[in-house]
Formats: structure tokens, sequence, C-alpha cells
């Protein structure tokens, strides 16, 4: 294939650049290859960036993405050249018991993206991964487009905080991360019906979005002092639910601090060191779930792609800042440093 | 008070007895006394009889019985002398946020029983406690009476692991442990209408039981032998829920290997050495929930007790040998050393 396309390349850690790398194509019978209409900079891209994991150099990123299908393979049937998809950032049969169970995040036979900040993307087991759109990206305004992409990962990642929490209506909901993902999971906290949504934020422009998507308290202190807030402002109980959305050991700590006996942590951030006790968990009857989110599931089988196709929800508002793809270094940087809660990147 | 009653001793490891004590008596307004009709011994109480784990000796022991009351403290509204009760294994406020969210068994305000394999007990915060049953002891028959004594904790217990578990129609459970809790789990799983239910059992009295509690399969083998048998059985994708009714580290960890990704661990095994992995449970979307059981919750708002007075279902069934206080000995002989699944104490 002589065709190329342009791609945003991880470099090394603080370096992105863009090159021009062969198309993306066909490779399977069951891929479509999607022309990309908006992708964006997930806060988990943040960890290699900064040089806090590992990831392979000079090597194509991103998984978060929209865009029009180019091509289908012969096997594919739920969608035809021309239609407009949401692109979950794991990849899934859609078939076998995992994926039933509404687990396609985890599907055995599946995967995740990892080159979707480029022009073109390939897309694996089609029929079990896309999530269709009705019309086409022309049809909706840039706030709809912005909002459709969130539920490629990050709306769809905070959902999975709030269900895995099983927050209920009236419940007491922490929300541990004002990153875009905690701020989807304040979002998420208001959908399910929570009565009092603390979110955790010492930002000042994430605390006004936390408050914007349903937070009704922001609770600026971190580790003892927090706990002892949260523990004072609930009667000394502690919260029903907390949505656990950073991974760090201490942010993981200072849920189960404040998580009230019987409650649920939720918990999509992936962790780092975190060191969860069997016994403390038990003698406090604490629940812990949570994982990579079922994108898909949530988009389809909890109103996600309804509810942003009827506006009754903005999750597209954790985008601040909006670059083409010549400025992904300017992206990444924005979110590096803090000047920006959730960078897009238009094509 | 010069009044005595005969109670259980625990004198040291491989020894009880049965001595004379101080009758109980109310000590505060919200006390009641009940005359113990029916008592048990536990599997957790072989813990200490074996030597396994500390416990105060020459102390009274014991948390199962039934009975009626005998005297009310002044502020107990919800029953009166002459009612016949179970007594939930946790005292609990019944008022407080934690109690109110169905998870008694943890009440800040409450506590665990220590002393009802005796003639009588006090039962503190009685009216955020007691199971009140219709009409008298001489209603029922012995089959009845056994049954409403297991929802003073081992039924109640088995259904925590299969709610904890989340146990939905159709699912494949497995559990682990086939003492009298993992049985009344297997019990439990039915209920809630899984399609199919793995029991690990080695012994042939106690997988006879499980099949008449609803188990469709016996599964014999341990360990990685065991992991390998589930998930030849499942297709390779494991099992959608895991009661573990054990606590140690291999029942936990068999647990794990034999879970479906995205599938619920509901724990009820007092945890020994047990670790979990907080990576290992993530990147699979395994939750895990459980601890001490609800009692009182699952009785009343899960139709524990309606099931069993209506004979819907038989959990009394656990009970193979039958003893007077006088030969307390034996009764956690026959236990120690499985010559009986669970031993009544008849008063």
């Amino acid at each position: 294939m002589s065709e190329t396309m342009k791609a945003a390349i991880f470099v090394e850690p603080g370096k992105m650049a863009v090159e021009e790398v062969p198309k993306a194509h066909l490779e399977k019978d069951d891929d479509v290859v999607v022309r990309v209409v908006r992708a964006c900079v997930c806060g988990s891209d943040l960890w290699y960036f900064r040089g806090l994991s590992d990831h392979p150099r000079h090597s194509q990123i991103g998984h978060e993405s929209i865009g029009v299908v180019e091509e289908i393979g012969s096997e594919v049937t739920s969608v035809k050249p021309g239609d407009f998809v949401v692109l979950p950032f794991p990849y899934s049969c859609g078939k076998c018991p995992v994926c039933k169970a509404g687990f396609e995040s985890v599907c055995p036979h599946g995967g995740y993206f990892g080159a979707s900040q480029a022009e073109y993307v390939r897309v694996p087991e089609a029929d079990g991964t896309v999530v269709k759109v009705p019309g086409s990206p022309e049809d909706y305004d840039d706030a709809t487009l912005a909002s459709l992409l969130t539920i490629a990962d990050v709306m769809s990642t905070g959902y999975h905080a709030a269900a895995s929490a099983e927050v209920k209506p009236g419940d007491i909901a922490v929300v541990m991360g004002d990153g875009a993902v905690g701020l989807c999971g304040v979002l998420s906290a208001h959908m399910l019906g929570a009565g009092r949504i603390i979110a955790m934020s010492r930002h000042e422009d994430r605390g006004a979005l936390a408050r914007e998507f349903g937070a009704t308290d922001i609770v600026a202190e971190r580790d003892q002092a927090a706990i002892d807030k949260v523990l004072e402002m609930t009667g000394g109980y502690g919260a029903d639910a907390v949505l656990e959305c950073v991974g760090s050991k201490q942010s993981f700590d200072t849920a189960i601090g404040l998580i009230r006996r019987g409650g649920v942590i939720g918990r999509v951030g992936l962790p780092h060191d975190v060191e969860i006790s069997a016994e403390g968990t038990f003698y406090g009857n604490i629940g812990i779930k949570g994982g990579p989110a079922p994108v898909r599931h949530y988009d389809l089988h909890a109103g996600l792609l309804d509810a942003v196709l009827k506006k009754e929800i903005n999750p597209g508002r954790v985008f601040t800042v909006e670059f083409d793809l010549d400025h992904i270094q300017e992206a990444y940087e924005a979110m590096d440093q803090r000047k920006a809660i959730k960078s897009l990147i238009r094509f």
C-alpha cells in the first residue's frame, strides 16, 4: 500500500510528533476502517507522556475517537461505508458470555485500541465493537460531537465508576479525582439520582464544572483531612458510594477511609501501588468493584448515547481546549500542565 | 442476683464445659432477656475450639439461637414477654444509615452476641435486633424450629454470599465450602434463580445435601485442578458468581481463578491470610463484596423468614445431629471430627 495518513507518534516521554505512516487498512474480514472526525487525549496517556509508566517509543497512540466508516470487511453486517460511529476504547466480540454479561471491556477475544490519534483507524471485531450514531457528523453541532466523543471512553468510564459503586437515588456519593473521568463520574452519579455529590477538587475550573454536572459540595482537603471532612458532613457514617477515578494508593486509601460500612467503592482509575485489605474490607462489608469500562454496554444499554443525542447531558464540556492533529504536542502539554481539563483533536 | 442458669463455657482448645453462671438479666433499658429454645454450634466456633485462633479462656460462647422473650427493658416497644424471636448473631440499633442501608451486621452502634449457648441470653438494642416469629415455639414442628434457627446466622450468611455475589436468574454459580454455610449458599443461589450451581465438595453426605438444596454439579477437585474443572465446564469463561464460604487463602485464590471476567465474588468466610490483588481484580473487572451477614435484613426484607414459615425452604436440614446442653463437648466434637455437618442444641 502506498497510501499514507497523518498520525500522532509518541516519540519519548514529553515528546509527541506527527508523521506520515501507512494508511490504516482492512486486515481481517471482521474489521472496518474508520475516518476519524474527532479524537482526544486521555488522562491515562499522561502516565507515559510523563515517563511514569512504560510505553513503546516511536509508536502510534490514542484510544478515543468518533468517525465515519470508510471500508468494511466481508463479514461485517452492522455498519456500512458512510455510517457515523463512536469507537469504544475496548474492542470486543460482542457474543461471548463476558460480553453478554455487559463486560465487553474485558472480552477475552478483544483488546484495546492504540492508534486512534490518526486520520484513519482500523477497528477489529467491528460488529461487536462500534456504536452506530444516526445520520452523519455534519448533522450535529460541535457540542454534540464533543459529547459523542466522550462516550468512546471518558463519560462511559465515569459511568462505570458510578454503576460499579452502585449509586442509588438519594445516596451520598463521593467522587475521587477531578480530571475528566472524575467530572463525568459526578455527572453519572447525578444521572443515577444521588442526593448529595461530594467532588474532591482543588482546582477552581474543575470544581466549577463539577457543580455544573451536579456536585453539591466541593472538598479541597486531602488524605486524613479529606476523610475527616466527609465523615463530619455525613454524621460520622461516611459516604454510601465512592467513585475512585484516580488509581493512586493515596486516593484509594482515602476512599476506604470515607466509605460507609456496607458501601461500595467503584474504581476506574488504573491502580498504581494500591493495596486492598482483605480483612478491613470484610469486617466493614465494603464492596470493591470496577475496572476498564464496558463502554459499548453503557452507550447502548444504559442510555448514554440517547442522553447525548437528546442533549440531556453535555459531557463534552470536559473539553476545554481544541487542537488540530499537527498540534498534538500542545494538546498533551495543555493537559500535562493542567491548563486544560481535556484536549480535543479536530480533524 | 442469686439466680443462676446453665451455660456452655469454652475452657480451652478442645475442651468445653457446662457450668452454673449468673442468670442473664436486663442491663439497659433497650435490652430484652430471652429464654433459649434452640441454639447451635457454628463453624466459626471451631477456629478457637481447634486452637487456630485466639479466644478468651473460660468464657461463655455461642451466637445462634431462637427463644422466647422473658423480660423487656423499659424502652423496648417491638416485643413483649412471651413473644417468639429469632436472635440474629449481630445486634444493631436499626436506625442509623448503616442499618437503614441493610447492613445491620456492621452497625457502628452494634456488636456480636457471645453468650447464647446458654439457658438465657441478654439481647442489647432489642428493637433493632430481634426478628419476631408469629405464635410460640410449641406451634412449630422440630424441622421448622431447626430452619428458624438457621436464619439466626448460617442460612442468612449463605444468602449474603449469594446476594453479595449478585447471583441472577440463569447464572452459573460456584459455591466454595461444603460446611453448613456453603450448603445454605447453594440453597440461596437456587432461591435467586441460578441456572447451574456447582458445589465444591469431597464429602458424600454434604454433596448429597448440596444436591437436595439445588446443586447441579459437585466438584471434588481442589486448587488448580478445581479451577481447570470449572473452566472446562464453562467453556473456558468461568463462573458468573462465586460464593466464597471458607475464608482461607486457598479458597479465595481458587475463587479468583474460576470467576468469569466481570463476575463478583461474594465472601462470607472470615478471611485468614487472604490477599486481594488490586491489579488482578481491576483488569478482570472482578467485584469483591461481602462480610458479616446482615441477618435481620435478609430475614425480614429478602423473605427468609416467610420462606421458612411457608416451608418453601428447609435449611434446618444442615443439622444432622442434636444434643442437650449437658453434651456441649460432644456437639463440638461431632463437628470438629466432621461426623456432623452442624450440631443443634435443644433446651
